[in-house]
């Protein structure tokens, strides 16, 4: 199939996705939005934009490699219009609750982006690397207000099968009932050693604990994105 | 099938979905959490849960009346877990980086409860109402800082499928290369036409245009949520 035709599919997927605000007696519209950079008239301008976008997300060659990168942008601006034509002003975008319902709703549409472009047999590789400079994106995109990329999906035929990381156990992630703290503790134990294991087995030298992970990437301020998301409307007041 | 094989296939599918930190070169983990509330041994309190969930969500009965309902919680206390285990102190909660990847990760794992689901010839009704009142649903579930109820799905079987809803049409919301504002207000006008035709064929004599819908939910700071989160450790400081 050639990329025109299972990108057009693909986006249709996610066009039609369930959300909670897409119900009988939805309160809200959809709010997340796909930008498709897909294999272009103009070429070369295409194989350029998919090099920047890899250099944004901080030198991933599959970006440009692929034929392939949708980004997921939340969109606020299409809502904005429609509130505009209904003679009030919308503040939505000012609202973290906006922001909540507006990046789940970019979850549920990269996850539909990937479940349909997994049935048509393509390969994926989910890219939160935009997030490293988002301007650039914006810039590159040219998003207009009361809008912000947040992720995206590399799109293509798969090369090599890697192999399946192992997950943490479900206790871990299912809690019935109630919160289950005590759960915990014994299931990182247990992941930090298999992964150390699995690191072995498929002979990466360079493999951390999950915990060693954690430490080395949520311990640190990066990824400095309020003050882009403010200057784009989402100034979080609420 | 029962609802406790049903909820432990579902939940087991959302625990391995692909994120944009599942990857080889993985630099994140993932932090979308599920709190399952499922068929109890103790009936009564159970029924008691989701009673007043539903009365947290607005008065939604279904979530009262059908056998499951599953919320999806933001989780960066297991993460917290292990950045102590390796001698250091997480911050990722307090960035907005943080509550962008945490959520989107939350939406892509309500995607996969909800394809998982209607797999299993189940029907959904994905719930954002519990955002009306987060910190009761902390209450209730009892969560731990560093957590945060995104949403939720009601999981039942069918009694009576219910209209496709009409959609905006694919122009306003697949952009290809670059954002294209000049697609969205015909979209708008001719999707406003659209829905109250589909009102007046199905008898709602309530249905409001899109823009109108659009202007009644977006125009107004509801649910001001901000705080709750602040509380919980999500300060959103960068």
């Amino acid at each position: 199939m050639r990329p025109s035709a299972y990108c057009r599919r693909i986006t249709a997927a996610a066009a039609i996705r369930p959300t909670q605000y897409r119900r009988k007696y939805s309160k809200l519209s959809s709010s997340a939005h796909i930008v498709l950079r897909h294999p272009p008239t103009v070429k070369r301008r295409n194989a350029d934009s998919r090099a920047r976008i890899a250099e944004i997300a901080g030198g991933q060659p599959w970006i440009a490699k692929a034929p392939v990168f949708i980004a997921v942008v939340v969109d606020l601006y299409k809502t904005g219009l429609g509130v505009e034509k209904a003679g009030a002003e919308q503040v939505f975008q000012r609202t973290l609750e906006g922001v909540l319902a507006a990046v789940s709703d970019a979850g549920i549409a990269m996850a539909t982006l990937m479940a349909a472009a997994r049935a048509f047999g393509l390969g994926i590789v989910p890219i939160g690397g935009i997030r490293r400079d988002p301007q650039a994106m914006i810039d590159l995109l040219e998003l207009p207000p009361n809008t912000f990329p947040v992720d995206g999906v590399v799109l293509g035929y798969v090369a090599e099968e890697s192999s399946q990381k192992p997950r943490m156990t479900i206790e871990s992630f299912r809690h019935d009932e109630k919160y289950h703290p005590e759960t915990l503790q014994p299931a990182i134990d247990a992941y930090d050693r298999t992964l150390q294991e699995y690191w072995q087995e498929i002979g990466r030298t360079d493999g951390f604990s999950w915990s060693a992970n954690m430490a080395q990437h949520y311990s640190t301020f990066s990824r400095l994105i309020k003050s882009v998301a403010q200057k784009q409307g989402f100034t979080i007041e609420v």
